[in-house]
């Protein structure tokens, strides 16, 4: 299987933007690559949740073109003897730990479009990383081996040989039974909308959904709208939102903030009674 | 009108970084055009507030080359009616919903430089932008239409027909009396200093201005300094800043945080007494 | 001395990502060199401190490709007589306020390949930068002074004469005697490690070191670890980090909100007993 790469790679840390760990990880790709075109996807991933990272990652790496590589570096285990892998889907790269990270990227992608290796410790050393640090591999090598593919000087085939399957997320699937469908809260985003892991092709089994959220004050029952504007101010709803999962809002206002819910929070859809 | 474009695009919204909707917006942008150079001007203006964000790009876009697009989207109606435009202006390009937002851009632009837009929805299918989400216009529709033009592959005047004016701010301009002028907080910074909407060109009308602004504790009455420097570290003092409004500071400190204000506070200048 | 450029500025700042003014200073980068590749290294250093911006360009610098340009912007006496300089360290070019902030690098790097000069004002009228504002050097004179630098058009050495020294920084080399080291926390990062001024060289002076640092609940002995994997969630430790610095870290956890520290706090190394 190969890629044509395009010089795009994108970056999804856990490190913020309040020290320069994804400044140097960008000189070390520059260093390397010059012509490098490197996008921040996000560096707020709850501090080690490789779940949030691998949603993300698989929801949007669509909008990037083919042959983009994406490095998601959300690693707990740095240091220690997790491996690292490089995942080739739908005409993308991805490199990150193997840690259930990249989980959620090769279940949406199509079978025979993906390609999982084990990135082999040797070959570091034939690229002149033969010492990095013990905890931050971000840095000393997946931000090398990034630009080192991107210029084309070594394939996704060299990095190691191909394993059947990744280390599982830590968060299952949606149980999915007859009239009832369990998801959960995958984060919190910036307007305080609830997303959740439940994907838009789940509820086309209900003929008429009504989504479930157990607030402190009560249940919470909601009807799906198309957008934020079928509502008023204040006004609690479910939607599809553009990353094509199910998410709850509040009209100009944050829904988390108002019903005290976040991550891990159980989200239920049932046919409507 | 025509406008050379430069490739530059800047972003402008009230996204926050802590998901990837920027990161997205910027993979569609590179997608159609590659060439792209693409600058963050802010992406934490208050969720939902227009006028922010139309403050912001109106005391910045002089600081980009002739030629750059500035998008801006900070749109609550987001997949309502509310219209998108484009607006010509000092040999830039503005991409934004039409709900107040660029009404600083145009009010501060020489008239016979702007020309404004009303975005042709039917457009969009010639540029295969035929199905954008409901929520997110800034990747379906903003983005790819800002790649489209610096490709050059189409004209802001392809973009639908000119119309004479936009959507009014809801924030009004400072009203300007014989000895007295009010204005209000639009907003705080970092270092939490108190930015108004009041023009340095406002202030020549005084010979000796004096600052008022209610605190808890009661009026405070600012004199006009040239730099933070020139306090010592707990003071505040009014200054126009290099944006070239006026801007009520604490050296050293937050004046935001100290005066408890923000947001809406009216801000007064008065001949001294 | 000279350095060839290579296009690539890094930003460091206080300026914080809410405002445009990191924006505006990529602008006034771009306008005039368009081919720059600028790179943010953080913009949420600690408002007005110095210290910690010097402390992360010295660790940051090696990790870009020499012939980099690094502007660094925390400047509270801007605006006042303070002088900017600009220095050329180990091949790469680092421009600043002259406060204290490049003394980290300038100690970290080989004097013979140091050179301090004071930038003299006249030079900023032949590059157009007559009239820059009071409050925002950056992107009146730092920026601009890149680009021109970036672009080959001004060299440091035209920049102003060298001069012996810059500032002292505020916060002075760890203390070295016979049995006992002390440092300080120089800032905490995004996880929540308490970061030091203590070198790892440092270390080597001591056969089995020991880490004191003075919690409320009284004195925490750490040992030295090799990475965050090594201790159980929630379990203090000490380690050289990848900048080559000790840290106390907190696995998986917050050390700083654990112990209530912060910036300033002490930290000690002796020897076991």
């Amino acid at each position: 299987m190969t890629v044509d790469m395009n010089s795009v790679i994108t970056l999804t840390t856990d490190f913020g933007l309040s020290q320069p760990f994804v400044g140097v990880m960008k000189g070390q790709i520059l260093t390397r690559y010059p012509s490098a075109k490197i996008i921040d996807l996000t560096h707020a991933i709850t501090p080690h949740w490789p779940v949030e990272a691998g949603f993300w990652l698989a929801r949007s790496y669509q909008y990037f073109p083919p042959g983009s590589i994406h490095v998601a570096v959300v690693d707990p285990g740095v240091g220690t003897q997790r491996a690292m892998v490089c995942v080739l889907a739908d005409g993308h790269v991805f490199l990150a730990p193997d840690n259930g990270l990249l989980a959620m990227v090769v279940a949406r992608a199509a079978p025979e479009s993906t390609e999982i290796r084990r990135i082999d410790l040797n070959l570091l050393a034939t690229l002149n990383l033969n010492a990095p640090s013990a905890t931050f591999h971000g840095r000393d090598i997946f931000a090398p081996l990034a630009a080192e593919l991107a210029a084309g000087r070594v394939l996704p085939c060299d990095l190691g040989e191909a394993i059947p399957r990744l280390m599982p997320s830590s968060v299952t699937d949606p149980t999915v039974e007859a009239q009832r469908l369990v998801g959960v809260v995958i984060t919190v985003d910036h307007f305080g909308n609830l997303i959740s892991n439940i994907d838009a092709t789940l509820l086309r089994c209900f003929k008429s959904p009504v989504v479930r959220i157990e607030a402190r004050e009560g249940t919470r029952e909601l009807s799906l709208h198309r957008t934020y504007g079928d509502g008023r101010p204040g006004e609690y709803l479910a939607l599809i939102n553009s990353f094509q999962v199910l998410e709850v809002a509040c009209v100009e206002q944050s829904a988390a903030g108002g019903l005290r819910l976040g991550r891990g929070a159980p989200i239920e859809v049932v046919e409507a009674g």
